[in-house]
């Protein structure tokens, strides 16, 4: 089994990327599927593939890839036929959410932003099917696309969403939260910005914790009594400072 | 007052990196001072600087920049004459622990990693000084080396610093945190570096809070109830993401 074409269903953000991407790679979008006639047709004439509704779907054809949103998944897929491969894009959901028989995940691991063409090749897709077969030839569709392809279960998968919340959302969330302790002392986050690219390129080659620097890593007391008393007016962010900065000290 | 040559005290890491970037602005370094002479000549031979220890500081010169540890700052101010300009290159210490009448701060705000040359032009300078005159030579100096150049107080500085541990090392330990919560399920960080890239490549032209996601953004307590769950056999970090949630989840 391979895959030389393939469906998309849905038009959002993750779907277009796809459809852009699979026909960079050579791989032909054959149908692009929505609820709403007008959204797929849109979707569609940038890579010249047919368009459809959602409820015109043949019972055999090409695989089937979902991208909607983790709430929609299984409503669309009970929409679509039993016989069909299938597979959805989501990083939470389960495999088993699909109805189909032969369904399976096609999740690439990455945020993607409306309008920039990520580089796909290093982006890593994590791959889930309900039988070997499928499997292999999801790797191998994946394979077009980029260098990282892995067979991940949907029990591990529930691990990596939890350890991309911490790395990617709570990460975002101390920019912000930096961002609004500056602005509160009439400072920039600029001043920042350049330090935020710095230590998320360090870790692309090294261990994280073998690059962690600042007062907590070194035990410097001093500083950290001296930042708490700078947080004194802001008591939420103080108790966030002590329960990072314990854990830091617990680890070093 | 403007400044076409430097004296650098210190032949570590800050030191190194700005022996060569004033070599390669056109800026002579006249003289590397160390404790070991061995070591102050080695770092001086680069540039093919003169080099001595510190114990031999001329009362006259230009102006010295003191890139030594911070513990050290004092200890070193108190070693150069008085009649000298002194600066140092520290986020944390304060201009007055330097000694001497004309004294002032000029302080790159990267974590400047050995072998690797940074991108001098994009480091953000802080500069202070003890008088007005040489704190415009000192603005005029490190826009040489870079297009980002601030007077900033040392009290400002020191807020600067609450937040640089926040957006910078705090982040980093999260990163930490995401690969051992990996490594106890046999997964690796890889698949998450560079979703970590683009996490930190949004902020450089976004505002954090406006490109925030992830549950707690959402409010979407079944995904986070479900990540408590996943996190019950490891207590210390099921509270970060329990601190760390509701932070987001107040200020969204």
């Amino acid at each position: 089994m391979t895959f030389n074409e393939v469906d998309i269903v849905g038009t959002g953000n993750v779907a277009s990327h796809l459809i852009r991407a699979f026909n960079t790679a050579g791989i032909e979008v054959s149908c692009v599927y929505a609820r709403d006639a007008a959204k797929a047709a849109d979707a569609a004439t940038t890579v010249n593939a047919r368009s459809t509704t959602i409820d015109e779907v043949d019972h055999d054809g090409p695989l089937m890839i979902v991208a909607v949103s983790d709430d929609a998944i299984g409503q669309v897929s009970s929409l679509l036929p039993r016989t069909r491969k299938v597979v959805h894009t989501s990083g939470s959901a389960a495999m088993d959410v699909l109805r189909q028989e032969q369904r399976g995940v096609f999740y690439p691991l990455q945020t993607l932003t409306r309008d920039v063409t990520p580089d796909w090749k290093v982006i890593p897709f994590c791959i889930e099917a309900s039988d070997e077969e499928l499997s292999d030839a999801l790797v191998q569709l994946a394979g077009q696309l980029s260098d990282s392809v892995q067979k991940i279960s949907s029990e591990q998968r529930r691990y990596l969403h939890v350890a991309a919340v911490i790395a990617n959302n709570f990460t975002n969330h101390l920019y912000a939260e930096a961002a609004d302790y500056l602005k509160s002392h009439d400072l920039s986050l600029d001043l920042l910005r350049p330090l935020i690219s710095e230590t998320a390129r360090k870790v692309q080659s090294a261990e994280p914790h073998q690059v962690q620097t600042g007062p907590a890593k070194r035990h410097d007391t001093q500083t950290i009594n001296e930042h708490l008393e700078l947080l004194k007016n802001d008591p939420g962010l103080r108790d966030l400072y002590v329960a990072i900065t314990e854990r830091i000290l617990k680890s070093h």
